[in-house]
């Protein structure tokens, strides 16, 4: 922690606050300028509030020096997590993994109708919504549990995993039973109660940036979900709010490899919400799997015309397509990995070899599984078998 | 709703809009432009997804005219909403009401101390959070149920009511026998759940807007609560979150005749967490009344120096006493209710005389009444004594 | 200037630091904590690029501690700047001065007619642009010269001073003929070449925020024109780019008070950009003086009907006149001045005894000046005579 | 343009918008529906100002449906422009094109070292600023015209094409001497008489979007340009203003798939600005490349420490080498440019033939020429050789 105290601060206000940070425990260090005294505190506490210092007669500003968040950084597993579904489908390890479908589900025709298009397209995962977030109380709140179940249906006939968005922490045993993944949503990111009820399950947690969340503070929403000793968290940019109106949200892609530097955690995109235009989900799409994005969560609209609905499943399966032959946006991992060796961690040896430093043939390697995007080794998390219930799932094979 | 189509959408594109338009409901109108077609859809229903129509082939923009909210829209009520808490404290009414008090509940001592600083400097509610939204997980969460003993406790023996933050669903009922005004934090303006769970209580709630929400989405969450039954809603500024970083956020002052000429419900402004710096606060808060608010939030520090706080009281003081000598940005009511009467409701006959047009000595009442900012008759919300619990204010006559 | 180290930098990393540093003429202090390295460099030099640290191996981070702006920090005056214009009108004074106009000069009936009702409803000064930085290349530009003499010929029939934007160095001395203070608009605030050219003229200069603009870049702008001799420079809140669409702009009143602490130059506000909307400019008016506005900037709009300008008028006058009698927001000084006394100088002695300490009155003093908003004297500029061209204001004592 | 009536608006209200609307030459359509009366207004003029309309009793909104920018349109030139700077280098054809350089000249040496670099690594234009836009007046303001004169002493040497910024109308002419493409920063993008200066020149212009721009504003301000009739606009993404402080700016990739679909000059992007970090570059370089960007502006710090500049050109050159093997985000044309077929020209009969359906092998040609990124044709402008000046470029065809 640094302190900088207000020019003209009296010599007995700048003793007040040494003497307070003594009390709290911290090492103290002096810097005497021509127009201000600097202060640097050593060995800062986890629940020590610096604002309380700010308050303090002299003090201009306190600056934090350490990261808030502990268990999400990645000091605390260099590697990176990996999340394995099951049946070849892992999370944070070198594909990039697509989940697709509509914004809710509306009948068992429909689910399994896309289902069915999105399974064959490549996806490994159907996003539905059975508890939808509406900005109005008069819009369709989803079909709540008769929802879910028919997604579970359609998604075992087809194969597929399940992520869904759960609103309330009462809601959370129930659909354990139907889901393999918990969305939680960007209005819901600052919602303690659910963060932590999270916590207390082992099934994946996919958590969603605020609009207005700073990177920092998705971390420290996730930290909460860790704390509580549920590791599989997955981080996702969905856009944030700016001036810029045409497209719904600006799409902050900067923040996939901001965030895979500072966490260990798993960084997905979300293209379809992130710009709210059905043209620029593809460019996007790409461009997310370009800066290192682990995953890909698409809307495949539930268009009231068919063809369009046609027209959005050739996409998607061309997006899943091209993520084999190495085209789209797929990343040479020495590239995007370099600074991360760099400056994040030069005190780790000779630290993780580039996956095709090991020896030969990078492009064909490069070719055949395409978004291989990570060169370092990840320590695997084996999850149970889907739905089983709220901490049980030692042995989820999905 | 405008529908515009493309520039070059085909005339089927076009009638296969109109005739999805039509089965829906609507009457059209279409204006054939040089570049553009225009559909002028009547009639809108309330739970109709305009976005549907936005996937249409040939479809550029859909604009939807009129305003997603109901019951929270002035429309509703013109005359305006005022929340009675009893002891002659009105909210919505003539007089600013101030409601101060610490961060968090800390003891016993910190609360009688602060209730009695603050009763006597003029506040009329003290505001203190039993739980808090906290960033990081690591930080202090709030006393829980015990806090808010301590703080009615408190608010009774100095004779003030109560506002406390309320997180989730889960502890509506039990805060109801401590508090008087639930308030929901900016994180969970869109904690649809919670916001529901209000709306079956008839205590007041104290709505914070998000921190990037917009005017529409403050009021479509108050709507939740509204269309619940509880139509004692507060709504207040505090804030959003902006480039700049001087200030924590940008206090939004505009928002405040905004919504007081979109809704009937109170608004009130949070000038502590609004600007996020304590010498900010009073400059802040007489904008915030010049500009119309009904009521102010300060945040009285619990300051670690004692000298400290003792400064803030008086400030408190010096802010409540300026209410009533017409010193603290009191307006003269026709100034600012004027634009309500000419653009909002030009069509109600000869709404409310501007109250010093009744007659003679418009600066004697101004001064004496300080802070009478509204002109408009409100019909009166009468609500239970406090500490009343949850849905006994039977005598509330809205 | 502070330097934090990242986690893990080795002790050569710190060492180039600190050397580097030491060649630069920084003292250097190191406090080493349990994972960083913090280093303090006393000592900064102006024209220093603290950003060539932050490209050095191993650095985390670099923060700044001095402001950037020397000349326009309050420090450099702590008594603030007060521009004289002639015939009592002082800008920074106790007094709010109020500048209305339309958005373009368009023909001389029209600037007679609005100069003329201006002048009556109290207005002292006229602002009309003649030089237009419309969006659109294809919009009016302005009538250039001629409108420039068509608003000195009716701001001269109504005894009022006249504001106008200037564009480009190359208007600079043209203008200097018919205006008598230029206006940098919004877009312009970072055109050096245009504010170096205004550092060469004695005329005051009203400067614009720009869109996106933080604070301490408005106030490094002013720096340009002050390092270039030109002191008498005006700053004008008029609005952010913000996600909030409802209004144009959002108008960050927080900058009044921020900026006048800060800074020794006067502050005004602009509610009609500020909002963009007609019928929110005088409640923001209103909160802008609250706030402690130096001046208001009001767009008497150039409307195609003519009740609606009546009308314009009208409240032009009520905003004038509330000034008069203390309901307008006045605010006793002591109140907004006190945190200036205490946050930030404190240690100029007992500085600046607040005004109505002198003595005795304050009320009655509150409600003849109704704007007095400042305790602090403040040395006074004398400019020449309106209409007096570039460089020739000699009598200005700064 | 739509004009929405205010609930209740009289018929006399409604009427008189109509009247004139007519007078403007507009038809007029007349939606009545429950609460609203809308106005359909065919016939929009160029220089026709719509808020003129907000003004009129009664309306609530008015709407402008046509785009208000012309020349810079995809419908002006739908296959796209092409600007042949010559000796193969295209801007805007298959080819990403990367310009790289130090934020500033500072001397003979620095920049031929440079040059040297950036011309092995792949480059084919230097970016080096003579004239600097600094926030501070006291920071370095660059070497001015001696900079310039070195900086393509060294071009010519490593055979590169120039880019550096203007600044003032008054430096074009001489600033046509060296460079071969005028920048315009971000700072500048709405300095009209700037614009319009370049407007009259045959120099190509790659401007940048302000800070808080939206599109459709950047897209103005190159019509600015084109109206004065020089067509070689080349557009930047360069990060906007955000509450995120991670990154220096948020780099706002979907304007370059907008833009893209909005116009048909060629949009670049400029990660290094975007991100303010260093090893951010990377990432979102790629990300930009796969989003469709079709050049790349690059900043190779002029490095204190010569380790970190090395490191910078290695980067540099894998960026330019990977292009060319397909690694590098590029992108199967049809995919990125399906939407553009779809949703805004499908009216143009069997337009534009992808390139590679032309023939064969379209993934060889996709692996072995990396970046080619759009189907179109284009036209190709053909322009002076380096160096030559102002206006003489005849060989345009545009």
């Amino acid at each position: 922690m640094v302190i900088v105290m207000q020019e003209g601060a009296t010599d007995a206000q700048i003793q007040n606050v040494i003497d307070k940070l003594v009390v709290h425990g911290f090492d103290v260090h002096r810097s005497t300028g021509a127009s201000h005294t600097v202060l640097g505190a050593v060995g800062v506490h986890r629940d020590f509030d610096h604002r309380d210092f700010e308050l303090l007669d002299g003090v201009r500003e306190v600056m934090r020096i350490t990261q808030p968040f502990k268990l999400a950084s990645r000091q605390f597993k260099p590697e990176g997590t990996i999340i394995d579904l099951g049946r070849g489908v892992k999370i944070g390890g070198p594909e990039v993994v697509v989940a697709a479908g509509p914004c809710a589900v509306e009948s068992r025709e429909q689910i399994h109708a896309i289902a069915e298009s999105i399974s064959k397209a490549g996806a490994k995962i159907m996003r539905a919504g059975a508890f939808k977030p509406r900005t109005s109380p008069y819009a369709f709140q989803g079909l709540g549990e008769p929802g879910l179940k028919l997604m579970r249906e359609a998604a075992d006939k087809f194969g597929l995993f399940t992520v869904s968005e759960v609103m309330d922490p009462s809601q959370v045993e129930m659909m354990g039973q139907y889901i393999d993944i918990y969305q939680v949503g960007a209005r819901n990111m600052q919602n303690y109660h659910l963060l932590r009820a999270l916590g207390e399950v082992r099934k994946p947690v996919l958590l969603k940036r605020g609009m207005s969340a700073t990177m920092e503070e998705l971390l420290l929403s996730a930290e909460y979900i860790l704390a509580g000793g549920n590791y599989n968290v997955i981080l996702c940019e969905r856009g944030i709010r700016t001036f810029e109106t045409y497209t719904r949200n600006t799409f902050d892609l900067a923040a996939i490899p901001v965030i895979q530097k500072l966490s260990h955690l798993p960084m997905w995109a979300d293209p379809s919400h992130g710009t709210g235009r059905r043209d620029k989900v593809p460019p996007m799409a790409r461009a997310a799997v370009a800066a290192g994005a682990d995953g890909l969560l698409i809307e495949v609209h539930n268009d009231p015309d068919h063809a369009l609905f046609e027209r959005a499943v050739q996409r998607l399966k061309r997006l899943c397509d091209e993520s084999h032959v190495g085209t789209c946006g797929g990343t040479t991992s020495a590239f995007n990995s370099e600074p991360l060796t760099v400056d994040f961690l030069p005190h780790v040896g000779t630290p993780h070899p580039p996956r095709h430093d090991s020896g030969h043939r990078p492009h064909r390697r490069l070719l055949r599984a395409g978004l291989e995007k990570k060169s370092h080794r990840r320590s695997f998390v084996r999850l149970g078998s889907p739905g089983s219930g709220k901490g049980k799932s030692s042995a989820r094979s999905v």
